[in-house]
């Protein structure tokens, strides 16, 4: 048996996105409930640096995950073992979630007794971006391995982030990533993004990026 | 001075972008020029194993490589380097290319005295595996840090691709990716799929590739 629940969402009918998402942070913002839109490639270690922020915040939030994926609920089964509320969402092949299909989400879920959801969105540098999703931050996750070229490449991502999590930074030795380019080319597209190098895989530089995730849901919900 | 050309490409106005496609393919078949679209997540290593491609079919085939990305020209610098013929295509945030917009490329660039086109679509395992382009091949990439599970969670992308490279073997010991699984994972979605996997970095496995490729590009044109 399963520990928690697949539902199909369905793309939303609002012809303006913007005004969607403003509706939905208006609401979360009475709810008392912070929403994070967490963004990556596939395979840059969404599923483990959450598994390492469930373990951080533990005790001071009550946290809620959303998985969203086009296929497959292997993530959702791992943070499902955690005990935290989970939802895996099935985008039906769409590429990105707007602020009508995280409602959906967050519906399903239910907030109630949360003050922590995060979004794990579908892993794509592109679309994403593009679409509010009524989420209070954004956040995106860059891997090592992906390069230090990324905030060229795919601009906009970098400019809708809040945080910008570099992980898998205990393989350093074994790629050409050049940190200092990186934050640099990030900071070009967004002078006020702040930056969390750390290894999901060994802990490291997760408390940083932890504390400041509590620092905003406290924030919030003030 | 730079030795390429940047393009800005539109969408497309084609209702029937499957017609397109054929339509392409059919021309490109009677002007003896295989195409290959070659697509993966950011930071695969999608340039580097061209590069290696390239110096692997030196002399046996004349290649043009078109670049799409959203912005940015650094990759194109890099493969125009080599001396083959470039053209660097922005998409204006398009996540991905279709028919319509390989046929402009295509035009802007130029085929003739080319036998081997290549194109290195949009950083993306979603939209891009939606529609086809008009080549005559699909190859991904999937590199070791993306981890083995990718095929379950983007299985469109798997079943439209006739080869998987697996990037980046020289990084194995310092991950954990499972090559049984992921070729399995991939059989499952395509039985079909030629799996190759390869260390663009080091040169490990990419003769076995670049002899699938040439084997490709004679029977097509021959």
């Amino acid at each position: 048996m399963r520990d928690f629940q697949i539902y199909e969402i369905k793309q939303s009918v609002f012809e303006n996105n913007d005004r969607e998402a403003d509706k939905l942070r208006t609401e979360l913002k009475k709810e008392k409930t912070f929403l994070l839109n967490l963004m990556s490639s596939p395979g840059s270690g969404k599923t483990t640096t959450l598994l390492r922020t469930i373990d951080g915040l533990m005790g001071k939030h009550s946290m809620g995950i959303m998985e969203a994926d086009i296929d497959s609920d292997v993530d959702a089964k791992t943070i499902a073992e955690t005990g935290v509320r989970t939802i895996q969402l099935h985008t039906g092949g769409m590429c990105h979630l707007d602020a009508g299909m995280t409602r959906q989400g967050l519906e399903e879920m239910g907030t109630e007794g949360l003050d922590l959801v995060v979004l794990e969105n579908v892993g794509n540098l592109v679309c994403p971006a593009e679409f509010d999703t009524g989420a209070v931050k954004n956040a995106m996750i860059l891997s090592v391995p992906e390069g230090h070229d990324k905030p060229l490449k795919y601009p906009l991502m970098f400019s809708v982030c809040d945080a910008l999590i570099i992980n898998k930074i205990d393989v350093l030795p074994y790629f050409d990533f050049d940190m200092d380019k990186v934050i640099g080319f990030s900071r070009r597209r967004n002078p006020n993004i702040q930056i969390f190098p750390i290894s999901a895989k060994t802990g490291e530089g997760v408390e940083a990026w932890c504390d400041w995730l509590s620092e905003q849901v406290s924030a919030w919900n003030g």
